[in-house]
């Protein structure tokens, strides 16, 4: 066997030196671009260029490697070049091992400075005060939903969505003996229910299902009550001392956790992006409606809607709207400017790269 | 600007075309060794050469890039080269999200199957089951010292050590209330005391400092009274709704964790291996002086040394012994067969590539 490897391997082998090679010019110009960044003080990072890179590798893929798999190459190669131009930090909701620092590197790639925050607020000021020059906060998980402190706060701040991130999350049915003898009641939160319906109507059709504030209440029930099994992240299991009776029940495998990228950057267009805006009207009937007018007749698709209570007055409502397109295009702009005219309330959170 | 820019943008685009081809034409390659090794059912996964490639890459590496940089591209390189022979399954102690999965990611880059256990137990059950292809398992932490179920589950397994793999952790000063006021102990495993001793001398060395069974013992010590400081890493600060006082407060920002590669395969040398030895010796004056003679005799260095008390005998110990060195280096084979000779109990846990 080893005579037929052999000359495989030192053809391998000459083509990593190619690999190489190019890396290091590819690096060299990047510190030229840098160079040329710094006269006029431009951002480092640039969401749009990196994912239209990213793109542009998975459509030109002529195989066989996978096009998720040439993406992840890529994504270190621009990270290590990035970083001779400055070592990008990045403030996240810590401790490090965890899923944000998971986020962190699937946006930035390895070579950045990642800064554990202990709270959300915590990624936000850091962000604001320039301590990082961006912050990763998680905005809506398949878990308990959207993460309204993360609302909350890009309602206030003057910092600027100029990302998101995108990462698979499984769910776990677990209980305080490993087993579901004497189970009477399965509890997560209504989403994690509704994501694992099928499973559950297939394996436990007889057993009551019960929302719960979040996963990790239910977690947290299910240690206290050996009656009932809890639907959680095995992270949530850990922290109860559950055990996992069956791994990986969601219908959808592909059920992911979404993180924004917050920074002073305004991202350009990438050519397939989301804006992501905060709206709010008076308390009158069919006031959603009509604000939500403009969308419809600029022809711009919304892919999300939340209402967040307000808690200044007690009858209002914002809403987090995510739209097709950048607030540069030219549909999105009219939209825009219309819904600008007509909401008691309009802020842009900002306009960035779809998520791989 | 842009006018500056875009030209180099287009030699970076042009690179990158030629880095892609040049990833496809190695892939075909992989598809190839694939094809030879199906022949002979030889290993998708070996260790050695991955460790030779990257030890070259960085050897060779001309610059700017960051040596350590270039290491983590090639290793997703060749991850998803390895990916189109067979996409390579690894047990872990889970749950995702954590530094386990880290360390997987570490070996064998991002294209794998991840298969997250509940305990060490079973990522050895998994993969001396052969349901997973390797397993990972923490051998040497900082913050708890050794991993004892590790030990005593190599020492029954009839797998082999395959690699190594070193992952940075931080330690943090936690409290409860997040402020130093009226703490009078500062509590941690003595491993974890001891790293931190330079930064405790230089900013509190009047509070006492009282070893614990485990950073962990700390963390929930502090969580119950108000008076104690933990020393931890911040997910277990964070289990027990500690906050952070200080983080990163280890005297050497360098410190790591060790975990250990386990299936049923032997490396062969790449050159910078080590490797790790079971012994033990009848319980009688200088006998562990004299079990550890033929190394000395031979050349062959210690680089670590760790007792375990056997539960067979009341005052029998297990050794686990690291030396420089690959079972087939010929110093090595010699002080072996001599350690085999005079050692009551002899087992060798396997050679593998040094950590990068």
């Amino acid at each position: 066997m080893d005579s037929k490897l052999k000359p495989l391997r030192e053809q391998i082998d000459a083509i990593d030196a190619q690999i190489l090679d190019l890396l290091s010019k590819r690096a060299r110009l990047a510190q030229e671009v840098g160079h040329v960044k710094a006269e006029t003080n431009a951002p480092v990072f640039r969401p749009e260029r990196e994912a239209q890179v990213l793109r542009g590798v998975a459509d030109r893929n002529p195989g066989p490697l996978a096009g998720t798999d040439l993406q992840t190459i890529f994504r270190e190669i621009m990270s290590a070049c990035r970083a001779l131009e400055k070592r990008v930090s990045v403030a996240y909701l810590g401790p490090e091992g965890t899923f944000s620092e998971q986020a962190v590197f699937k946006q930035f790639g390895h070579a950045v400075e990642g800064e554990p925050c202990v709270s959300i607020d915590e990624v936000f000021r850091a962000t604001e005060a320039g301590t990082a020059d961006f912050g990763v906060v998680p905005i809506e998980n398949s878990s308990e939903g959207t993460i309204n402190r993360t609302l909350d706060l890009l309602l206030q701040t003057s910092l600027t969505i100029s990302g998101e991130i995108s990462i698979p999350v499984h769910h776990s049915l677990m209980t305080k003996s490993g087993s579901m003898e004497g189970i009477t009641r399965i509890c997560a939160h209504s989403q994690a229910l509704a994501q694992c319906q099928a499973w559950l109507n297939q394996h436990f059709p007889n057993i009551e299902r019960q929302p719960v504030a979040s996963n990790g209440e239910a977690a947290r029930m299910a240690s206290e009550d050996a009656s009932v099994a809890a639907i959680a992240g095995e992270i949530a299991g850990e922290k109860y001392g559950l055990q996992v009776v069956h791994a990986n029940i969601q219908d959808d495998p592909h059920n992911r956790t979404r993180f924004a990228v917050i920074g002073r950057l305004q991202t350009s267009p990438s050519g397939r992006d989301q804006t992501s805006l905060v709206l709010s009207v008076p308390n009158q009937p069919g006031a959603v409606y009509r604000m939500l007018a403009p969308l419809a007749e600029h022809g711009v698709s919304m892919t999300r809607f939340e209402s967040r209570p307000a808690r200044t007055g007690a009858w209002e409502y914002y809403f987090f709207v995510d739209v097709e397109g950048h607030a540069h295009d030219e549909k999105v702009v009219r939209a825009l400017d219309e819904l600008k005219r007509t909401a008691a309330f309009f802020k842009v959170l900002g306009s960035y790269p779809l998520a791989l």
